[in-house]
């Protein structure tokens, strides 16, 4: 049985982390998080970058670290308050001076160390802060729950709320755990955001295998958001197997491997719906369901077309039960249906049936979407706060889901208000 | 030389237009609007409509009609208030009967008709409002420069202006008018917005060849533009061509052909500026050109995805000149290009330069852009309003333009506080 966990990159056995100030942010918070195999040597790993073409100097480092240390991760290094984007060939080199600085605290090969970056994009980080601050956040890095907390409180941007989580179960007869912390989308301080995010499992998961699994968990998760359609220069998933729970996975389909990578695609999940809970200006997470499509990527397509639409972000806000825009947003999704076979559910309110609108009680509609804003849950291991949108297009086999938040007249003051 | 024409569909020789209070609008203001062929006989037409699947009733019966006509129409009727959209087989009787009714005012075949609808979904319109006030919105119409304008008013819904404009040049001797007018992007009264487009031509310009320039003007102007990204229910663009200027159009590629379309694109073009201009609590243009792309379709992708970011249009309504969310916006058209030529102006301050953010005034461009907004131009004829973001990626031959508006807390509170 699959059980969460109130932890985060910490609760595989074979990890320790830490978070640590070096004082990249003006304001003094925790700015450096370390995520780190137990006996400091590389383990194997897999990971995600981003598709924007602008992309910063530590996602290209860390892609070619990835490449030569074919597939293995001692330490992923993850800084906040400063992007290294935009910055050049000086920002090159500083990245690579903070994977030297950090294999040498750890006792690793510069390629084994994974980096990434958010924060302000265009400006130098001191490398003196990486040089003073390095060895410290290493030696500090310890296995408890609480200083896996640390390591996501020290990758914090622009979110309200920590993001870590953690999944277990029971596979070949002993408990395999994966974890994860991640940060959010917010894009305000003061150019764009990033979603950094850490995966981390006690399995011992074939390489290859390792990279389809993160590739499938992520698409149905992170890639399943919208906060506000734009992507990053700085997105990264990184995912780090131990080992240290013996229960070894090489045969794609097996039952251990499937087992695992339910873990994996679980945390991604959660871990993907509290950055959309924590979208800037979000008063509710939105969750849209799509069943009956030819595919499960016609399914996805229409599922986000509806959660990143800007009318049905904004009727959501106004607690409007709007069927039309979300019709109307499924159907620009490119996908095709027989728009004689929708059928709309807002929560357990049938909107729209056989293409047509049938007749409902719009107040109650609307007081079920009040209800879920003022759930204003302080805990992420509940959902009451969720906004459910259930569409079906057809018979088809493929479905599948998007997580979104509503559109605010906080996101404009978030996004207007500040000056680089 | 080309002309611009403070006029609209009735600024071509051979046209009519009218408007009329049918009484769909609860407001009592006009709400049937005609463009008619001088003596109501069906004319060269050509029309584009919405890609979205859910389409509206009179979207199918008007391309169902010029396939029946074989491209010829007599009319084009156009109401607000109601988009009969949502409407099952019920609101595509209302449609059919709406072609019968004009038919039968007008003295043609009901194929000849071409209708558009836009305003409340899921409603049906009160038929015998149409069985009224056709024939006198037929009778009454006029080919004055006022009948034009009665007709654009009766088209505008949440529009808070009207949109209309005509240009004129020589052509082979002759002087030839293009005319138009449009409602925008309003999506607000209850559910989507439409946008509606009917553009005139006194030109004789063979069927085919005025599908194909009529395509690629609607994609250098209608689909350049970008409001909230979303597209709607019952958005169609038709144009007529009465011929009655004489001059023939049948060779693509020609002289005339060349001068002709140029007259449709400037028409089509300062249409939907107009839209963008008035888009939902905009307080400036925007105007996005790029150039050095590998294709015109790559630049247009590069110039549509940096207009519709909502953290770009965010940071314009701030007044922030924020190059790195212009590039990073770039970077995800899904266009290749090398983001070390990437160069960015807004207005005439260069942000960045190969790639690199370089240094600039940041408190003048700000200023910059906040005197775009003081503009407020009650005058569509110029241009003063217009933020000018300038972007070359490269030194291809591709180049393209997109408009767009900034995100105002305007725009949520329109979206969000109408219930339906």
């Amino acid at each position: 049985m699959v059980t969460k966990i109130d932890a985060g990159v910490t609760a595989p056995k074979g990890f320790k982390a830490g978070g640590h100030t070096a004082g990249f942010k003006p304001s003094g918070l925790p700015d450096l998080a370390i995520v780190l195999a137990e006996d400091n040597k590389a383990v194997t790993a897999a990971a995600l970058f981003t598709k924007n073409l602008l992309r910063a100097a530590p996602v290209d480092i860390s892609e070619q670290n990835l490449k030569q240390s074919d597939g293995m991760v001692a330490a992923v290094v993850l800084n906040s308050g400063q992007a290294n984007a935009g910055t050049g060939t000086d920002g090159f080199a500083d990245g690579i001076k903070t994977t030297e600085l950090a294999a040498e605290a750890i006792g690793c090969q510069p390629s084994d160390v994974f980096i990434c970056s958010t924060g302000v994009i265009g400006k130098r980080f001191d490398i003196n802060l990486m040089r003073e601050a390095l060895p410290k956040v290493v030696s500090q890095a310890s296995s408890t729950v609480e200083s896996g907390t640390a390591a996501a409180t020290a990758i914090m941007t622009t979110d309200l709320k920590l993001k870590q989580i953690a999944f277990q179960d029971e596979v070949a007869g002993s408990t395999v755990t994966a974890g994860g912390m991640c940060k959010g989308s917010g894009m305000i301080h003061p150019d764009m955001a990033t979603m950094l995010g850490v995966v981390t499992c006690d399995a011992d998961v074939e390489k290859g295998l390792l990279h389809k699994m993160l590739k499938r968990a992520v698409d149905r998760s992170f890639n399943a958001i919208t906060v506000d359609g734009d992507t990053s220069t700085n997105d990264v998933v990184c995912a780090m197997c131990s080992g240290a729970s013996k229960v070894v996975v090489q045969v794609e389909n097996s039952p251990e491997a499937k087992a695992v990578e339910s873990l994996l695609t679980a945390t991604c999940i959660h871990l993907a719906k509290s950055i959309a809970r924590d979208g800037e200006g979000a008063t509710v997470l939105v969750e849209v369901q799509v069943s009956g499509a030819n595919t499960e990527a016609d399914a996805r397509a229409i599922a986000k077309s509806i959660a990143s639409s800007s009318l049905v972000k904004a009727a959501i806000f106004g607690r409007d039960p709007n069927w039309g825009r979300i019709a109307a947003a499924a159907g620009m999704a490119g996908a095709k249906f027989d728009i004689n076979d929708l059928e709309i559910r807002l929560g357990d309110y049938l909107l729209m049936s056989k293409g047509n609108p049938v007749p409902f009680d719009a107040k109650d509609a609307s007081l079920y979407m009040k209800g879920k804003s003022e759930a204003a849950p302080e805990d992420y291991l509940t959902e009451h706060d969720t906004v459910a949108i259930t569409v079906k297009v057809g018979n088809g086999e493929g479905s599948g889901v998007a997580w979104g938040c509503d559109l605010s007249y906080k996101y404009v003051e978030i996004n207007a208000e500040y000056t680089t």
